[in-house]
């Protein structure tokens, strides 16, 4: 990384013509909020030369061109609640947010698009559609403070995946910067494109390595009229987990399923201070389904109270839907204040080995006497598995932690699994890129980053190092 | 393209040692049907030099590494079935046929994935999936001739785009031979991954110019318990396309929205020699409702009923499914049976600028005095215009038909359209292509290219030249 220069005066009075003086921090007291992301441990730290707010395309244009002929890193960053240090500036340079960029730029209601900037938070988009008759479905755990220009750039998943799919699915098109700093438009309001290569759907989930997205076209869906929530509690995480397949070959197509086990609920609840269901004992099964028939949607109620009921269920219950969703996407922020350092693992497996891993999960955590919360998007094949720190020593954390991730992701490439189902890789995971990664598959990704980044200005030193 | 070189005696051998003698064919007279696709028309006809009909992974590699070694081009092709001649051997060498290869590899029942090599036919994918209770839902009207690799590299649309998606939405992952002559799987059995580059929706659409697909991980679908066909009859194009967006806002949610004007109706009807209702003056609109509740289905028809009512339909009846579909798919069939040489447009627009699309063709087709027949995927924005030649003399078509595109692709891009829904540009749109394509995303397409096919083997001159 030794090739990059510094962000000098000169840069920094050229930052300043483009996006005026207030939009230019230097200040390393200011800048602390922007040198690390929901990552805690030193090591994930690692202060920007500066930080630049762009207002508008242009800006964000004319940042990009100066990078290049100035050869200085350019690191795009939204809300900084990702899981993997890609918004972190550790080659230096500047960090380009866009969080002054927050229009709504137009609703073309007879489409169904809604165009935004990057900077606009999701749960504001999931509002502006809700309170008109629609739905937008990407609903990442951090939906109310992440930017939507985030969830594009780690394809952000959450909870109503399975049915929706990720973010990906929900962009028909973006506006984005390129690497050399130009300005073109991916996709549009278009339902279906066979006109060329599939650009946007390269943009999205690649972590602001190959261009910076000034611009998201959203597809909405219509709003489904009656919601119901239940909880499903086990007795054990393999009940639990075990009922999942079940519940997916039913002909109920549910919009979420998502999986707690005992020790996260209880976690959540001390975090929360407020009392859960069966919270001594309990695994949670959370099951969401939508529709617009009543009569319908009740019939499935039905089935899948049998079916978990049959299977095994303590209690199958209709859940208050804003204190079980709190217990769940709180699950990340109460891990981390039971244990300031801990390790979000964020594995994706095919959905019918999810109870493997799991199972997996509960033997090395005993193995390396570390503990262990798991919550899971489980219908996808998504498990997140929370390693805690807590008081055990830093050299031995430091030890045991890539050993258990060994194991791990051993185990995970062995039943076709991957490294990251909804996070990302960014700096975080590196190591476990180059170990795992196919070859081919890896080289193929930095031969396309070369080609659109001769430079190596954006985002270096994420997803992979050419180094 | 002079920089290739021939196929010679040398590589001949080569091919033979790799693949079998029977497995290589040279003879011209054998080699007929594989110097041209479903475009008519003698500059759309180029014989290769050889073509190769490899049955393994393995062979495909070998001959793509000798192809690099040599300079020779490679044209992968499947069943030949394509609207935009991406599988002829424009700049000579050797096509890679998948006809041999035909496996179905896999049925991952429990995740609902099925692995297929490339030369199985779509209509196989459609069987198998429907004699196991679920639904694979790629429905090209080719479907019956056209193979899974075509599809996937084309991103063949269809019937069920609106409701399913089109080719790529229905593909979690693909084993592809590299430009290079590598292989590796991109994607898998995940039904979410954000561990780099989504390479498997940049390789889909790719039209063969990026690697060639040996292996195809499909994602079936439930297969819904009840189907019903609708027709909805019009006496002008205006009222049968207005009534789109309309159904589109309505709570239902259909699977396939068709819309055939009547000049294609009659041609379908005189083309299959059978009586089709209002064939006299009649516009169709066919909307096909599925779901497992049989009583929730009856009341969308009723919505479907009063709601075309309610807009001038002159009728609306349950239609007769294999006859209905059968008119639909004939469509391009039938224009090639009244004139030889057509030109089948495949433009698409945002869903809301159907109308306006039509409205243009209609004054186009007086303005140039040409017969134009229009069939849309209409409820994804994807119009069909087939241009008929007819007895027009060829200088006078080969005058027109130009003149007539550039104004009707100026209208299409003026809308927020582009050139292709789903057949894709391959070497019969290079020249619109070149125009109408944002200057930056081609650059962007052409860096891709280049950095993963260095040696430019791999079906060059289609999307673009790189000359």
């Amino acid at each position: 990384m030794g090739k990059y220069n510094p962000v000098d005066a000169a840069v920094v009075a050229e930052l300043q013509q483009i996006v005026g003086d207030r939009n230019v921090w230097l200040d390393r007291e200011k800048m602390e909020d922007y040198s690390h992301d929901a990552v805690t441990g030193e090591k994930y730290v690692h202060f920007p030369e500066a930080v630049v707010f762009p207002e508008t395309t242009g800006q964000v244009a004319e940042i990009v061109q100066l990078a290049n002929r100035r050869l200085i890193p350019i690191v795009p960053r939204g809300a900084g609640t990702g899981y993997a240090c890609a918004a972190v500036a550790f080659a230096g340079g500047i960090i380009l947010s866009t969080e002054r960029m927050t229009k709504f730029v137009e609703f073309d209601e007879p489409n169904m698009v809604l165009i935004v900037e990057p900077g606009v938070r999701t749960v504001d988009v999931q509002k502006f559609a809700t309170e008109r008759g629609y739905l937008y479905p990407g609903e990442p755990s951090s939906s109310d403070s992440s930017c939507i220009g985030g969830n594009v750039a780690t394809n952000a998943g959450g909870m109503k995946a399975i049915k929706y799919g990720t973010t990906r699915q929900q962009v028909l098109g973006l506006e984005v910067v390129t690497p050399e700093g130009e300005i073109t438009t991916l996709g549009g309001r278009l339902k279906k494109d066979s006109t060329g290569y599939c650009l946007t759907q390269l943009m999205a989930g690649s972590e602001g390595t190959l261009g910076i997205v000034t611009k998201v076209y959203l597809k909405l869906a219509p709003k489904p009229a009656h919601v119901i929530d239940l909880l499903a509690v086990f007795d054990s995480p393999e009940a639990a987990i075990n009922i999942v397949a079940r519940i997916m070959q039913s002909p109920v197509s549910p919009v979420c399923v998502e999986f707690m086990d005992n020790k996260g609920i209880r976690c959540s609840e001390e975090f929360l201070n407020e009392k859960l269901p069966h919270s001594d004992k309990g695994h949670y099964i959370i099951v969401s389904l939508a529709g617009d028939n009543e009569e319908v949607l009740e019939d499935q109620c039905v089935t899948i109270d049998e079916l978990c009921t049959a299977h095994g269920a303590l209690e199958v219950l209709v859940a208050d839907p804003v204190k079980i969703w709190k217990s769940r996407k709180t699950f990340g922020e109460a891990n981390r204040a039971r244990s300031l350092i801990f390790s979000a693992e964020d594995t994706v497996v095919p959905m019918s080995r999810i109870p493997d891993v799991v199972q997996k999960l509960s033997e090395l955590s005993r193995k390396y006497e570390v503990t262990v919360h798991i919550a899971a998007h489980a219908a996808d094949g998504n498990v997140h598995a929370d390693i805690l720190k807590e008081d055990l020593p830093l050299a031995i954390w430091n030890e045991r932690l890539p050993l258990l991730q060994d194991e791990l992701y051993a185990f995970i490439y062995s039943v076709g699994g991957k490294l990251s189902g909804e996070h990302g890789i960014g700096y975080k995971r590196l190591d476990l890129m180059r170990k795992y990664c196919d070859p081919v598959e890896l080289k193929m990704m930095k031969a396309i980053k070369k080609a659109l980044d001769p430079n190596e200005i954006m985002n270096p030193g994420k997803i992979f190092s050419l180094d």
